[in-house]
């Protein structure tokens, strides 16, 4: 495994993008336990620093996101990670978490997308 | 402004995506005042962690991120910014900073792209 950097905490951001869509999806965290279980499984794996622990991603909603490619920055401080996504990605029922768009003032202008499932029944 | 959550550097990261191609360029990371120069000029300014400063992408390699939209997620604590890229995004030369493709153990299988300009002759 190269050497990346991780911050003070032990932790590098990944960004979650769908292969063919090409629609960013997310964004989480990773430490190199994470990106162990990622590598190996094909399944993202992330740390959650609110629960501190461990997560993968789908565990609870069955939405996992399957690895087609891992990419890293020219700094090795972030990840880019190619998916497959089941269901959808954020847990409010959105397929991608950014659809809320700003206006120029930094206020949310629109949501961009529909709901792909009711949070209530998945969570 | 809505309420951003900036982490306890008072950071948040935002995610440059080209509009028109949604290739992944880059990472780097807004404080409030980078953001709002963002939203003011419509180019893309962020904050040097290493610098310590406020910084315009492109002031030296001229290579500005000219911003099309500005979306953020369900936690408010990342942002995603789709730009029109000039030149490239990536200080190696490279059109995205996502070049470098992992293999299976996180080492590096290859290069994804080659380089669109010589780093020495543009910084």
């Amino acid at each position: 495994m190269i050497k990346f950097k991780y911050d003070r905490n032990g932790l590098m951001p990944a960004i979650v993008q769908e292969a063919g869509s090409r629609k960013v999806l997310m964004l989480a965290y990773v430490n190199p336990k994470a990106l162990r279980i990622s590598l190996e499984t094909r399944k993202t794996c992330f740390y959650s620093r609110s629960r501190k622990s461990l997560w993968i991603k789908g565990e609870t909603s069955g939405h996992y996101q399957k690895i087609k490619a891992i990419l890293t920055d020219c700094d090795r401080d972030t990840l880019l990670i190619l998916v497959e996504q089941s269901g959808a990605a954020c847990h409010l029922g959105y397929h991608s978490c950014f659809v809320h768009l700003l206006d120029s003032k930094g206020n949310i202008r629109k949501i961009t997308e529909k709901k792909k499932f009711d949070p209530k029944k998945v969570y």
